[in-house]
C-alpha cells in the first residue's frame, strides 16, 4: 500500500490513527510505486544520478540494469567497462563510449546543462583515465569541464599557466587527479582558494605503489583539500559538480 | 632582492635581461619581504587563515610563533593545545579558549564574516572535539555555522529533522563527523544535494577502531562524499567554509 | 510535528493528500515524542538496552548521559569506566560495580527474566574481564549465564567437562573468548550443536598480539562460528542473549 | 584398537587398567571406526554438514572427494566450482549447479527439512553470489529461506518492506551481505530483535575495497551484529541455520 | 569421575560397555584429578614446565597462581614481572630474581639437570633482555646455556670466536637474538650445522621498528632456519631446550 | 688466489706476514677454487644442500644453474617448477618430478641415508604440497620421513592415532602444515615432546587468507613451537632434518 | 607571454612595474616555450635525464611520447617494456633492447660520458633485471659501472673479492641489489667508505614476500645507507650516478 | 690466535698448510687484537663513527658503553639522551649537549674537519630535532653544515633563496627532513643536481601520520632521491657525509 493510499484510508475514515501509524512506521516508503519512479526522485533529492560499477557483473545482469535505467531516466551511465561487457551492450543499443575512461552511456535524452564549472586537472599521462571518469560523470551532471592533463610537480611552470587559465573561466571546484606520491592537489590548493578534490590513481610500483601513498599524502597534506577513494574518478567528478552546481544554483 | 626591484632595475637599465631572467628563475619568489606580509599574501590567494598545530611543539616555541602571527595577521588559532601550553599562553596574552575542542585564539582584530553557511553534524557525542575544531575554524573563516550533535544513525528520526532545519537555513556544505563504523555521512549525502565532507574520528577499540573503520568506510561509500583525515576537524571545517564562502562570492 | 498529529489532521480535512505525504517523506519520524520515549521504543525493537562507553568521555558528559538514562530506563549500564569516572558517578547515585569487567550499573528498576540461557567460557586468566562484560550484559537481558573460565586448549578435558555442564543445562548460545591464538572458539564450535560466538580478546604479544591473530584466526576458523570485534564483550554477550531469548520467545 | 574392545579387554582382564588408561590417554579416539561414520557422527554433534572447498584442488582429489563424501553421506555440497571443476564432476555424476553462488551439490538423498526459518539479505547486485552461497547451505540444513536481493541503504524503503515480510515469516536469524562500506547490516540490526550476522564481501576498489572496510565498517557498528569472514557465504548460512535450527528444537 | 574409575567399574561388572564408552568420549579426561597433578602429567608429556605471564595479571591473581603452582610443582617461573609485582610476591616467597630479563622464579625443589647444550647469542645490548629470558628457560629446563652477547653484524669477528666455542663445547641448538634488522640469525645459519632458532626483538624505530623487520627478514632468511615471535624469548629457549634434551634422550 | 696458496707463499718465504695478512683480510675467501667446490663446503659446513627456486627464472637460465649443480653435486634440486620449466629440464636431463610438491630432481649420484627421523603432519589436502616440499627435501637430506595428511583439528581422533605411529617409530621432530587458522601445530606441540615446527599455508580467503592469519596464530601459540615463512615446506623440512641429523649425530 | 618578453616590455617601458609583477606571480614559468626547451633545461638543472615508464600506457601513447623526447633529447629511455610495447616501438624506429632489465633506448646523439664510476651489486639472480635496470641508466648518464652479480650473503667470499675490485677502480657510490630478506647492503655498507645505497627486490613469497621484508630490513640497517623504492633501478642508478657526477664535478 | 700467529707458524713450519686453512675458516677474524682497535679500524675502514642509541638501555649500562667508547675513540656519541640519561651521564663527565636533538656529546679529542659541505633543510619546525640530529653528526663527520629551517612547501619562496645560498656554498648533499605528506624532498631533488636524501619525521596524525606517508610518499617520488628511515636523522646524516667526504677525497 502507498502513503497516499493510507493517507486517503485515513481521510475517508477506512483506517484508524493507531493502525496508519503503524502502517508507516513498520512499512515506511514501501509503496512509493514502481523503482523507475524511486530513481528520479533520489536524483532530484541529491543532485547525482546513478551510475552502473561494470567490474564484477556477467555481461546479462549488466545489460538488465542498463536497460532498465535507460528506459526509466532516458539515460544509462557505466563506468569499468571491459570489451566484452562493450560488446554486448552494443548488440542491444547504441553506445558512446568513452575509450580512455572506458565509460559508456547509453541516451536517450539530450544532455541538460547548469551554469557550473569543473576544472580537472592530471598529474601524469598515465592519471589520464581516472581524470576522464570524473570528467565525464561532472558533464553529465551539466557542468562546464576545463581539463589540463600532464601538468605534475615536475613541470610546474605549466600548472601555472593552466591555473590562471581556469580561474579566468571561473571554475567553482578543481579535481586533481595524482598517482605516486600524490603531490599536485597540495601544491594546487596552496595557489587557488577554489576548492580542491585530490584524487588518488593507482599509478605506481613498489611500496605505496596502489595508490595508498596518494592518498595518505593527500590525506596528511598541509594545505586544505578533500579526498576520495584511489580511482574513484566518478566520486570526485560528481562531488565537483555538486559544488558547482549548488554554488550557481545559490546564485540565481 | 625583491621582484619589484629586480623590474626596477630592468627598466632603468640597471640590469640586462638575462641576468634579470636568471634572478627570477633561480631566486624566485626569494625577496617579496618579510614573513608577516607573505602570509597575508597566502590568507588573500587560498582564503584560508594558517593555523598552528600545537602538539609536538614546546612551549617556547609555540609561544614565539604564535605571538608573531598575532602581531602580523591580528589572529593566532592554535589547535590541539595542551593544558599546559595553554597556561603558558594565557600568561603572554588575552586567550579565547574552546576547551571541547581544544582550540586557542589569539585575537587583536575583531572577526568578519561572509555570507557563507556551514552545517556541521556530530554522530555520538565522543565525535563532538573533532566537530567543534571544524566549527570554530569555519567561524573564523566568516561562515555561519548550524550544528546538531548526536545525530547517529541509531537515532535516524532526528537526524532528518535536523537536517531539515539545515536545509531551510540554507547550508553550502555540511561536515559530518563520525567515529566507529562512520556510517553517517553516506546516510546523510544520501538525502541531501548539498556537498557532504566526511570527517572520520578515531572514537572505538579493536580492528579499526583508531578511525580506519570510520575512513575505509567513507572512502568505499555509495553515496557521493568526500573525506578528510582522522580527526582532522580544521580541514573539514575550513573545506566546508572554502565551499561556502566561494559559492556566497559566486552569488554576488 | 509528529505522525499522529499529521494523520489527525488528513482526517479532519486540515491537511490535505500532497501536503500530508510530504511532510512524512521530508521529516520522516521527526516528532516522535521525547527522546526518553524513544529509547524504549528502541528497547522494545531490538531487545538490546542502550550501554554507556565511558571511555572517552568526560566525567561530567558521562554522568549526565548515565543519569538521564537511569531515569528514562530505570537502568544505566556504563562499560570500560576508569577509577576516576568511578568516583564521579558513585558521589551522584548508588553504583552496581563489577570489578573485572570495569561495569558500573545504575539501578531503579528489579532486573527482569526471561528463560534464555547463555554460557561463557574464557580461554585464559587474563581473558576473563572481558568475558565478564559479556556476561553482565546477557544477565541484564534477562538471561542465565553459566561461566567456565580457563579452560584453554591446553587443558581441553576441563573444557569437555565444562561444556559437558553447560549442554545440560540448555545452553541456546555460546560466548568463547580468546586472546593469543583464538584457537578456542574453533574447538567449541567443532564439539556442539550450540551457535558459538567468537570473542577475540587483546592478550598476548609481538605480531598480532593485539587481538588480531585472534580475530583473523576465529575468521578463518574451519568450524561454523561467528565473530565480534576484539575486546567488544558487550556485542558477544548481548548477541547471545539476542539468540536465547528469540529462540524462547518462539518457544512460547 | 577400538575404544570398546579397550573396555572388554578391561571387563575380559585381558587388560589390566593401568595399561588400559594409557591406552586410551595415547590412542584417543583412534578406532571410532570407518570415516564414513565419523563423518555422519560429526553432523549428528554440531548440525552443520561437511563441505567441500573447491578451490586449489586439482580436478581429480576433488572428484575423489566428492564421490567419497556422496557415497557416505548421500549428498556432497561442493563451493567455489571453476567451470572445469564442473565439467569433471559432471562426468562422474548428476550435478544440482547453482552458478550464482558456483555450488554444484550430488544427491542421493532427499533434502531433509526443519522448521527452522532464516531470511538473506543482499545490500546490491555484486553481493547476490555470496549471498546465494549462504541460502544454499542453509536450505541443506533443513531450513525455508527467505531471500531480499539489492535492498542497500540507497533504497532504504525496499528494505523496511522486505524486512516486514520477513519477520512475519517468524525468521529465527538474518544474514546480511554488504560489499563496499558495509552499513546494511547494522542498519537491520538497529531494526529488528532478530540475531542479525553480518557478511561482508569483496565488491569494491581503492583502499579497503577487498572486503577489509565492510568487514571492519561491521566489526565496529554500534548495533549489535555479528561477523563472519569476508566472501564466507556458507560460514554465514551455516551459522544462521544453527541459530534456526536451535531455537525450533527448543520449542518442541 | 576419573578415567581409571571408569575402567575399574567396567572390570568390576559396574559399567556397561556402552555407557562406559559414552563416558569416555563426552566426559574426556575430565575427572582425571586435581589440578596440580594434570600439571605434572604435561610436563612430562611434552617435556616444557608451566610459565606464568605476569603482564595483564593484577597482583593478587598473579600471587594466587604462583602459589598454586609452586605447590604443585615445586617451582614457580613468572615473566614480565613489574617492580610492583615483584614486590607483592616478595612479600610471599623467597623470590629467584633476573633483573635484565624480569623473571622471577619461586623453588622449593632443587633444579634438575640434563645433558643438553644450548647456544644464546645476541646481536645488540638492546636484545639482552630477551636472551636472558631464553637463557633461563633452557636452565629451568635442564640444559647447560652458554652466551655470546654484543656479537651482532657489525663485530663479525666476535661471531666467528665465539660460534667456534659454541661449537667446541658441543650445542645442540642455537637461539640468536637480533632487533633492528635481524640479520644475525641468518647470519649463524648460514655458519654452522646446529640447528638455529631466530628471535626477533622488538628494539628499532621508525617503519618496521616493532620488531616487524626482524621478524620478516628472518621469515624471508636464504638460510635455513626457524622463527618465534618478536620478544618471545621464552618461547625460543623452550624450543632450543626441547631440541637439546631430545637429541640427548635420543643418544642414551 | 686461494688461501692455501697464500699459506704455501708464506711457508716459502715468498710472500711476508704482513702482506700475507693483508691479503688474506682484503681477499678473505675469495680464491679458494671453483664455485662447485665452495658449494660442497657449503653443504659440509651447515648440513643443508643448495635448492633452486625456479619461479622467477627464465628457462635458460634456471637450466644452466641445474645443469652446473647436477655436474658439481651430483644432485640438483628444483622447486616451484612451472610446467614449461618442466618441459625444458626434460630435454636436457632425467627428471623424479613430484608433481603435488612440483620438485624436480637431476640425479647422478644415490640418495644417501641418516638415522634421522621426521614426521610430517598436513591439516587439510590443500596442504599436501607444502607438505611434500618439506618431505622431499627432508628425505634429500638423508632422513625417513613419516607422514600423515588430512589430520586436521576437525577429525582429531585420527590425528592422535597417527602421532602415536610417529612416536613409536622415534621421530626426532615434526613438522605440521597448517592454512586457514592454522591451529593444528599448537595441538601436536601440546601432545609430544618432540620439537614442533609450525608450516602456515597459504589456503583460505577473505581477512588473513593469504596464509597470515596462520602465521600470527602459530607465532602467538600458547604452546612451544617455531615457525617458518608461509609456504616454506622447503625450509620447515630442511630445518626438522637438520634437528634430526644433528640428534642422530650426537648420538653416535 | 616569456619571461623575456615581459623583461624587454618593462624595460620598453610597455608594461608598468605592477602588471609585471602580477604576470610574473599569477603565469610563473609559463610562456618559456617549447616543451622540448624545457626538458633540456630539467636535465641541465637536475642532472637526471626524463626516463618513460611504459608500464600502464598503451602502445599508441608510448610511442608518441617515446618519439617526442627523441626528437627533443636525442634520445629516450624506456622502461618496463612488454613484448606487445617492444613491438610497436621497433615498427617506429630502431631499438636498442636490453632484455633482462626490459629496457628499451631510442637513440640519435651518441652517448656522452663523465668521469664517474658506479658499482653495482646484485645478490642473487633473481635480482639481476632490477640491478641491470640501475646500470643502463647509470650509464646513460655518462658513467663508467662496474657489476658483480650473485655474489649474496651465501657466498660471502665473492663479495670481499668483488668489493676489493671495485675499489681498486674507483667507485664513488654503489648501488646493492638484494630481495628475500634484504641483508646485503647492510654487509656492504659495513666494509666500505662509499656510500651505499640499498635497492630492495620484490623476490621471494609468504610474509614480507614482495619486497617488504628487503625494504624495512634496510631501512633498519645498523649500518648508513639510504634506500630507494622496491624494485626501483631506475631511481637507484640515477642517484648513484649523481652522486658519481657531482663528485667528478667537484674534482675538477 | 691472530691472524699474523697463524701465518708465522705456518712460516716457522711449526703449523701445516691443512691446519693453518683450517684455523683461518673456522675461527676468521677471531684473534685480531683488543676492542678498542677494532672499533678504530671499522672508522677507518667505513668512515662513519659508531653512535649509541640510548633509547632502551638502563643509565649504568649506557654509562660504561659511553665511558668505553670514550677512553678508546676520545669521543662518545649519544643518541636520543632522556633527561635521566642526561643526568647520569653528566655526573660522570663533561657532556656536550644538544637540546632539540637530544644528542649528547662526551669528548676528549677536538673535533676534526673534512672539506665536505653539507646542507640540511626541514620542512617545518616540528621536523627541526630529526634534521640537528643529522646535522650534528655531519659535522661530527668534520662537515661543513648549512641549515634552512622552516621552508616547507608552503613558502616556496623561502626555499628558493636558501637553496641558492647552498648550491653558492658548494653542498656536496642534501638532507631534507619532512614530515605530514613528506613533499618537500622531491620539490628540492626537482631543482638541484645535488643528491638529495629524504628523511621522512614522525609528525602528524591520522591515517599515515607516524611517517609512514611521508616514508611512502618519498620513496614513491617522481623525483630521484634515496630515502632513510622515519626520524633515522643520524643515518641521513652521516650518509650525507659520506657522500661529502667521498666527494672531497676523490677531489685530492
Amino acid at each position: 500500500m502507498c502513503l497516499r493510499d493510507i493517507l486517503s484510508r485515513v481521510k475517508n475514515g477506512d483506517m484508524d490513527l493507531i493502525e496508519a501509524e503503524k502502517q508507516i512506521r513498520l512499512y515506511g516508503y514501501q509503496s512509493v510505486g514502481k523503482i523507475a519512479k524511486l530513481d528520479a526522485c533520489r536524483m532530484a533529492r541529491i543532485g547525482v544520478p546513478e551510475v552502473i560499477l561494470a567490474e564484477g557483473k556477467n555481461a546479462e545482469d549488466l545489460m538488465d540494469i542498463a536497460m532498465a535505467q535507460l528506459k526509466s531516466e532516458g539515460r544509462a551511465i557505466i563506468t569499468r567497462v571491459s570489451d566484452e561487457q562493450l560488446g554486448a551492450l552494443r548488440k542491444a543499443s547504441k553506445v558512446e563510449w568513452h575509450p580512455h575512461a572506458r565509460v559508456a552511456i547509453l541516451r536517450k535524452k539530450k544532455k541538460s546543462s547548469t551554469d557550473g564549472v569543473v576544472g580537472i586537472i592530471a598529474a601524469g599521462t598515465a592519471d589520464i583515465p581516472v581524470a576522464e571518469e570524473a570528467r565525464i560523470i561532472a558533464e553529465e551532471m551539466g557542468c562546464k569541464v576545463i581539463t589540463a592533463y600532464d601538468v605534475g610537480v615536475a613541470g610546474i611552470h605549466r600548472l601555472f599557466s593552466e591555473l590562471s587559465k581556469m580561474i579566468d573561466a571561473g571554475v567553482d571546484a578543481l579535481v586533481v587527479a595524482a598517482g605516486r606520491e600524490g603531490a599536485l592537489p597540495a601544491v594546487v590548493a596552496g595557489l587557488v582558494d577554489v576548492p580542491v578534490i585530490g584524487l588518488p590513481v593507482s599509478t605506481g610500483y613498489g611500496a605505496g605503489g596502489s595508490g595508498e601513498a596518494a592518498l595518505l599524502s593527500m590525506l596528511q597534506s598541509c594545505s586544505v583539500l578533500s579526498v576520495v577513494n584511489i580511482d574513484a574518478g566518478f566520486v570526485a567528478g560528481a562531488f565537483a559538480a555538486k559544488i558547482a552546481n549548488k554554488a550557481r544554483e545559490d546564485k540565481k
